[in-house]
């Protein structure tokens, strides 16, 4: 059912993101899609030490992606089209988000995801995300 | 944890939302959230014999609502403040649908869940959608 | 740059969606997009005379989906991928609704279009919308 | 009906958003809303020189959140609860970002806006982005 294994998947991300790849741990691939951290940085936070919006959204956005890589193969130029994201709780300071990401549709020209974002050791989501991308033709 | 019991939670229904209750059977409920069916009609369909969007929609809200409602008891006005939806594949014609919604966050002032429709018997959801409520002060 | 006139948007209508097609009136085309009035009946209304929110996402649909068809012709296969929906104030009772749609991206494979709801002789919405749709290939 | 001025403003992002400040131009305050150019840096950029996703988030966070302030007053605490975006175009390398953002509603504990996004000189948006904010108790 994989495409891509979890050492692809890493060196994928470190090849067409190098601008962004050190933000993120590929943690694993399960059955339904993946884990991935964002290792939480100064660049990352809010006055008050709280992780900003567009970081949890880059790890949505990272999480679903890799999770759609991990199933069709190697697309970079998949994009994503549309996105909503719930933010449910100001994250703890000082700790790493962890995304939860499953594929709910893998079609022809779109593939859909959705993930929770949880600060590293705690049960309740701070954030949950649903994301759809484009399939370029002819893979 | 739960604040209405099954028995309740369909009484609250019926009484407050007569016009549609027909339309709906909670099925179960669970430490998550609830599923509960839609009964597909002909009002629900489009040609083709495809479950409307609106009536996904409907679906799709009265699971989350009875899921919050579950919590925190028969709050009346609570009001939709938001949702997104995507549609993930056409529902077979003739058959049922469920929704399995689970809550991810009851705030002060507001709370929020989200859910996957099946048609009856398919393991692969035909809609994701996620929804936001205010709850009235003062509860 | 219409590819349907008013006349012909309202046949497309009636024909290919009967079951629904008088509870909409199709106001005017105009260069960005469509103004399209639900005829608020009982069949749309929740306890305490307001309009249902599975009745103002069908009107979100129908507008932007009229819009699009305005633009690229008559599509009856054109399907609703994604929608959000911000329910802003509660519509006054007894008055119709109006969407107010545009089109915001026409491309080979998707439609993007967004909508502002308002109750009949009120400037402030009731609701906003953005909906995707998947083009078939081939038209 | 003004709360804050453009100078009032821009110190206020300086203030509390240092670390972003210097992304973000306020470009003027209209009746309906604000107006906001993102610095495009190599910072925001994907592979191949196309602003990222991330980077169009905080540009219509900011501008949504600006223009509320403008209405309502210097809040820091107000914060995003939910957001849906959808990606219409690549925008053009090389050049700045516009957000073009208005209020739908100002409500006691709910503020809601929309905003199209533009690449400078563009007539068509790359974006549209909707987003709600949750007033603190109070103010």
């Amino acid at each position: 059912m994989q495409a891509m294994t979890h050492e692809e998947l890493i060196a994928f991300l470190n090849t067409e993101f190098p601008q962004v790849a050190d933000d993120f741990e590929l943690l694993r691939l399960t059955s339904e899609g993946v884990e991935v951290k964002l290792r939480v940085a100064d660049r990352h936070l809010r006055p008050g030490g709280t992780v900003s919006g567009p970081s949890m959204f880059a790890l949505a956005d990272v999480a679903i992606y890799l999770a759609i890589l991990a199933r069709i193969g190697p697309v970079a130029l998949a994009v994503t089209t549309g996105a909503s994201i719930d933010f449910l709780r100001k994250p703890a300071a000082g700790v790493d988000l962890i995304g939860v990401a499953r594929i709910l549709k893998l079609g022809r020209v779109l593939a859909v995801g959705d993930v929770l974002l949880y600060a590293e050791g705690n049960a309740d989501p701070v954030a949950r995300a649903s994301m759809t991308y484009s399939i370029p033709p002819g893979r």
